[in-house]
C-alpha cells in the first residue's frame, strides 16, 4: 500500500485559511503557566514547535524568520554591542545574534522557562547559543523588564508570538516607548508583526505605535512557508540608521558560515511592499 | 453556537505540506476531457477554482499571480504588441495583457475548453476579457501550436498547471525553442514554474531548459497566499530586454487602473532571490 498513515496538524488563521503539516511523530505535549507547547516530528520539515496551536518554528525553514528578524537590525546599526532579545526561547534569535563578532553581551528574557526546556531536549541546534558566556537569560516578562532600561542596547530584537493573549503588551505604544528609551544612539529594532495579505489593518496600528516613538519605523518582509500565508512582516524601528542604505559588504562577508536567506540584495529588498500592502498601510 | 460549519479543502504538495481554505459552498464540479476542473466558494477568499486538485486562482489573491506573470515581461519589452499566451483560460492573464496599450493582437491557446465555459459563468470579471476584439481563443495544444510560429508575437505567457501531466511538456527544452523562434526580436517569455522552497531541484532543471534558447534566463518570485509555500516562482526568458533594468515609470503611470502586487520597485525586487534558492539553482 502506497497510502501514508495519514496524521496531520494544522494552524487555522483567520478562521478561514490553514496551513497543514503531515506528522509522523509528537514527542512532547505540555501545558507551562502561560500556554500549550507542543513538538511534533514532520515528514518534510523536521521537528515543528507549536505554542498554542501556532507554528513557531521548523526544523528546515527557521533559519528564514531568524535571518531577517536579527540580521537587518544588527547590519543596519554600525557596531552593535550590547543586545536585548525579548522572548526567543528557542535560541534561535540568540544563535543568530551571537554570531556578530562585535556583540559584547545579549541580554535574553524569556517569560516561559518551559520553553526554553521543551526546546533544549528537541532542537538543541537551537538552544546550543544560550550556553554563549556572552549571554543572560532573565525569566521575565519582558515588558517589565525593558521598562527599567535607559540607553543600555544597541538593539532590541522582539522575537514573541502573536498579538493576542500574553503578547498583546509586545506591540503597544507604551512598550514601544521603553524599548526607546533602554536602546542607546543610533539604536534599532526589530519585530514580528504578521502576515501583509490576512493582518494589514493589525500591521498598520502596531508600525503606528513603534513610529510614534521611533523616527524611522517602516515593515519589512521575508517568506516563510509556515507562516499564514508564507508571507510575513516584520517591524524595524530606528533611532537613527536607515535599513534601506544596506549593509557594509565587508561586514557582511566577514561573518563565517553564511546566511541561508539573507543577502545584501534581499537586505534592501524586503523593504519594497506590493501594492496592497503598502495601501493597507497608508489607509 | 460559535462553531463555524467546518468543511475544508486543501492541496497537499510534496506529500507532507498543505494549503487548506474554509469551504461555505460548492458550486461546480465536473471533469473534462484533460482534468477535474471544481469551483468552491470559500469563507476568506472567495471562490476558487480548482484542477486537479490544485489551486489555480482565488477572488481574492489572483491579482497577485496575473500582475506578476503578465507585467514583468510586458514592461520590460520596450513596446509588445503582439502576445501568445499559452494556457490562461480563466482569462486572467488575458485581462492583464489587454490593459498595455501597445497591445494590439493577442493569441490564447487553451487545451481545455471547458475550463473557459466554467470560469465564464463562475469567475466573470476575470473572463470578460476574453471577449475583447484584439483576443482570439484557439481551443488547442500550445505545444503544438508554438510549433508552427516563426518571429510572430513580442512576448509568450505560458500559464500553465504544474509540471506534471498534460502540462509537463510546457515545461521543457523543445517547447522553449518553439517559444524562441516564435518570438520576434527583443521577444520575452514568463512562465510559473514552482515553489522555491519546496521545488527547487525541479525549477533548476526548467529553468536549464529555457537557458538554452534564451541568452537571459532567470527566475523572479512573488507572494501567493494560496500557492504551496505562499512563495512562488516565475521563469522570464528574453532575447534582449534586460528585466532588472526595471521598467519604464511613464509606461507603468500611463497603465489605467493600477495594480494591486506590482510596482516599479517590486519589479526589480522580485529578481533578488533568497540565498537557498540561489545556491539551489547553482548546484
Amino acid at each position: 500500500m502506497n497510502q501514508p498513515f495519514d496524521l496531520w496538524f494544522r494552524e487555522v488563521h483567520r478562521d478561514g485559511y490553514a496551513v497543514g503539516v503531515r506528522v509522523t511523530g509528537y514527542p512532547y505535549s505540555g501545558r507551562s503557566r502561560y500556554q500549550k507547547i507542543d513538538v511534533v516530528e514532520t515528514a518534510l520539515l523536521g521537528k515543528v514547535l507549536l505554542l498554542d496551536g501556532i507554528f513557531m518554528l521548523t526544523d528546515k525553514d527557521e533559519f528564514i524568520y531568524h535571518d531577517m528578524l536579527i540580521h537587518i537590525p544588527l547590519f543596519t546599526h554600525p557596531n552593535p554591542r550590547s543586545v536585548l532579545i525579548i522572548g526567543g526561547g528557542d535560541g534561535g534569535s540568540a544563535r543568530e545574534v551571537l554570531r556578530h563578532p562585535s556583540v559584547e553581551r545579549v541580554d535574553m528574557v524569556e517569560l516561559d522557562e518551559k520553553v526554553v526546556e521543551v526546546c533544549r531536549e528537541h532542537f538543541p541546534a537551537l538552544t546550543r547559543a544560550l550556553d554563549d558566556p556572552r549571554l543572560t537569560i532573565h525569566y521575565a516578562d519582558g515588558i517589565e523588564f525593558v521598562k527599567g532600561k535607559t540607553a543600555e542596547y544597541d538593539a532590541v530584537i522582539v522575537d514573541s508570538t502573536d498579538p493576542i493573549g500574553p503578547a498583546l503588551g509586545l506591540f503597544s505604544e507604551s512598550f514601544y516607548a521603553d524599548c526607546h528609551r533602554a536602546l542607546r544612539e543610533d539604536g534599532v529594532l526589530s519585530a514580528q508583526i504578521g502576515s501583509p495579505f490576512f493582518d494589514a489593518p493589525d500591521i498598520r496600528d502596531i508600525l503606528g505605535n513603534l513610529g510614534t516613538s521611533f523616527p524611522i519605523a517602516r515593515p519589512y518582509t521575508a517568506s516563510v512557508p509556515t507562516y499564514p500565508g508564507g508571507f510575513w512582516a516584520f517591524g524595524f524601528g530606528s533611532k537613527g540608521p536607515d535599513p534601506t542604505a544596506g549593509p557594509d559588504p565587508e561586514r557582511v562577508a566577514a561573518l563565517s558560515g553564511g546566511f541561508r536567506y539573507y543577502n545584501p540584495q534581499i537586505h534592501t529588498a524586503s523593504f519594497v511592499l506590493p501594492t496592497y500592502f503598502e495601501e493597507a498601510l497608508r489607509s
